[in-house]
């Protein structure tokens, strides 16, 4: 019997993390909502999903468009086990989720006090087993962790800076500017160097964000000052046993966040998609006790995979952490780690 | 037995119609060249192909990399049937084409003059049929042929013009500008119109071009003063019996081509390449005799299917257009148009 | 005893014509107006003007960041002749103008049934003479016309066709996109064509609008279908004759909208503007009766003159248009045409 | 008698400083050169500068365009006491001002080790007395040495990590990406490191850069780890009594570098240029010990007034860095420090 989802929120998150359930033996979609019959409640539809509607009141819009959805999220939380929730920050559906007694992930535009659980599969699985609700950290946020996890484990860290350059949107979002200039969030640290410590709280941690006129990843220039001595092949090799970082090289012809999308691309996944945390291996350095590293993040994507791993934690289907996690990166085509 | 295919220069074409000629029943990929060993070239290895180097001269490079080619260019030709070449303009291997006596395909950056004979499928098939060289016209001129040859069939055209608001980069290409302003062509006709005339000789076009700040489509204003009369809806539903043509609509949110990209996305086909011309449905009309429409172009990926079928028509595996046509659309999950 | 003016919004246009108006001998800036203390409201209190508060209800925000406004709206529009509306459209001032008698000028965002006048300073000054209100249409239209109106005296125009490309956002505005696409108006015409009909109601002409991601100026491919002959030096020659008008060339290494305005730089106006339109010498083309051409419009700047001119008709200072629009561009730097 | 200048290579930097020297009363432009006849050259003559053409070899393009130079470099060089070498990198004049036995000053893009001096007013203005040769160092690093000097100065300062978000291409410059990608240079610390310690070697720095599709200014987000106390408060206070920083503030409205640069177009000076380090007021923090600030560096700009400084103390004109910098401001309409 698989375990049931919910996707509140075929959007961006929701409609990579439906493909992914989708991919997997142990689980399975059992409807998606949409507010409005965009082109996006169409390709849900001829994936094969069942659309829902928000509400009631958003129903009227999708039958005028000629569709006829299965219900509204009301009518799709009885059928459910857990709900993924999608939705533009803030939403507020938590006390549907309640009503309905099912269990909830949000994403990383919600609080962490709005779980109390902030959620990465390899820094604290563990936490999340048998959860009724949890939140994935943004995807700057899930990309820190990724690297900087490993290296709180193994060495001895005294400051983290990470200056994050930052897409000012998704490619498909043609509101947002800027279109030429470079703006940079002036409060430090950042709400990312928080979001990163509500799961690595012993971390110390600043974050430095500026927003550029791009469309397809974030980069992070991080510097780690380390207690402990470490070379850049130790570190490495730590980091290829860490799941989910995937390193290219400058002299590859990977010199930009452009040529990472591209070999992304030739990966063939499904939107192109990249799960992985990127870093130039060649960019890797210690001088001094500090470590310099640069990293690359498809926003899009790299949280999709800890999303199926915390279903399968809070459904207390798969207990041990390395399982859960080469389980969802050999359904996803990410190499495994372990 | 399979037709063997060689594909000299593994970059933004050449990768797109190795999978694609891998994705047929009746030819295969007897290898690939790079000059250089890019991290193309190991997606190229990773992906199953066995790899050649441009030359003798560019085989050291390779090595030094770890990279161990089965051999150079000369080599693979002697193995195939025909050879695809995705090299860029002017490269000039047509000598050594004639001495290895296999049959070539070129891309658009080629003149006419190479071959005296341009390419689109549903415009001139049988005109392949047998051909040793032939022309792919590129991405613009085969999605300006691919809606105006239907349109020249059935009506009479006075003149078409074409304005062409061009991507100023591929997505990779991170060395091209402008990033900040609009770049007009002067010349007009852009060469676009000559090339559209090197596969439909009798339509009247003038073709203007601009360059733009953007990397992932062309999009172009289409204006067409006819003789004859006809309605937005008579030339939607020609275009709906047409192939390779896909209609999107504003009202479902596709306002830009970052949207019209999105939606490619989540067909979830490689590399998220849309093969169609797209079309604004509510973009159709006609007023005073002239039809008005905006298409957009995925520079990358559109005259992929038509290097398929020219691979078929000149080594005479199919003889009928529709056939062939239907066969290479079936094959890359593009809906059939008959 | 100068001509006393109020600039109402002091904002990309309200701030360059306060300057314009400040440059002329028979009139003067009696104040302007802010919503908020941004720092253009400091630098407009920099460059010595007063400034007003729109309404009694933004004077707090005024007072809590240290600035004391002269007064309100209400106050400044009782010491003034004409108020230069620079407020964003359909912000509802004309009661407010009326009420205090003043004649007003409002820009492009407005509809032509305002004021049922549309003014453009060389094709109608003389409907202006003594208004109480008038419009000066869009940067865009305002580009159109210059160009056309003499071609429409001189010649026997059968049809024109316009395709803009459009800048996305005014270069301080970060908060719109696109930043990587490109973006069709699917309605035809654009609602340009009907703006331009408003000052030429005899010009047979269909407007098509593209919104590219840059900032800096817009582009227009024209296309002029002629009924009479004329060859492309003639028509140059004509333009050369006409205010307002710039030649730019290909050869001398101003191929694109960055160049032109690097050029303007160069010409050491205040900001950097341009308020001629410009047009590619080198681009100037006839073949089968039919003009092409390529112009480009700083959308910040082109309107000001035509404000100044306005006031100009408005008070009945000036009634011979030549003499008023040489007296404006000797003021303005602005090479004059006669 | 005036100090007489030549400026060889006419272009982003050249030009201005041609200006800012046309700008001083104890110094005058004697001729500028260009290698080919673009609009800048014709700009040059029509602003009244002696345009020579770089070589022999270069007279014969500007006389096919109807300019008649008058002379070479070499005869330029005749005539002056000091160049100012605005070439392109690398161009290796050196000799050829040895030869004349004039002085000269270098841009950044060469390296420290042509002159052995590299210059930066505030700091090392006395180095300069009567020197033959200097460099002023690069945008970026005479934007660090802006605000780190009087920091260097004033407290202990144990480290700097720079992070300098850069812009991929200036204004007119579209040839140059990317279009949609970040680039990160791999090699710590960045050229910049070094580049700040050729003017002040007791400054430990490290520098990390990042290249972005903007055009229009860079932003440094930079960290300083301190031995003493400081509050934001004092540092601010510190900046306000030193040369070319100005202040602006997020609150007011300036949100990222395209704000910035709205501001310097309202501050009407030639070209819209920005001469002084823009910090942004309310970004200042300091926590730990450790001072965070973001600063913008308009690239084209910020080095112009140590050119004219430098011409100065090179002739020794003016003993005094205090007198000779606020001479300097002065002509340029730079708020003065002192």
């Amino acid at each position: 019997m698989k375990v049931r989802i919910a996707i509140n929120g075929y959007g961006t998150v929701g409609k990579r993390v439906a493909d992914a359930v989708s991919a997997q033996d142990d689980m399975e979609v059992a409807g998606v909502t949409k507010t409005r019959p965009t082109y996006e409640a169409r390709m849900a539809l001829d994936r094969g999903y069942r659309l829902y509607a928000a509400s009631e009141k958003h129903l009227a819009s999708f039958r005028a468009a000629g569709i006829d959805p299965s219900g509204t999220l009301e009518d799709l939380l009885q059928e459910v086990d857990v709900v993924v929730d999608g939705t533009p920050k803030r939403s507020g559906y938590k006390a549907s989720y309640e009503k309905a007694a099912v269990k909830a992930i949000w994403q990383g535009g919600e609080e962490h006090s709005l779980t109390n659980l902030s959620f990465n599969a390899y820094a604290n699985y563990e936490e999340g087993l048998g959860a009724d609700y949890l939140r994935v950290p943004s995807c700057n946020s899930t990309g820190l962790i990724r690297t900087l996890y490993p290296l709180l484990v193994e060495y001895d860290i005294e400051e983290v800076l990470a200056v994050m350059v930052r897409r000012a949107a998704d490619p498909w979002d043609t509101k947002r500017g800027p279109i030429n200039a470079i703006e940079p969030v002036l409060k430090i640290p950042s709400h990312h160097g928080p979001d990163v410590q509500s799961v690595l709280p012993d971390l110390r941690i600043r974050t430095i964000a500026v927003k550029v006129p791009t469309t397809i990843m974030h980069l992070h220039a991080v510097t780690v000052r380390m207690g402990s001595k470490a070379t850049a092949e130790e570190v490495v090799e730590l980091w290829r046993r860490t799941p989910r970082i995937r390193f290219v090289q400058e002299g590859e012809g990977i010199a930009s966040t452009a040529q990472v999308m591209e070999m992304a691309r030739d990966l063939q996944r499904p939107r192109s998609d990249l799960y992985e945390i990127v870093i130039w291996e060649d960019g890797v350095q210690v001088s001094d006790k500090t470590l310099y590293y640069f990293q690359a993040v498809h926003q899009e994507a790299d949280v999709v995979p800890e999303n199926v791993d915390a279903i399968r934690t809070m459904m207390e289907i798969e207990a041990d952490k390395k399982v859960g996690i080469r389980k969802t990166d050999l359904s996803l085509g990410i190499p495994t780690a372990f």
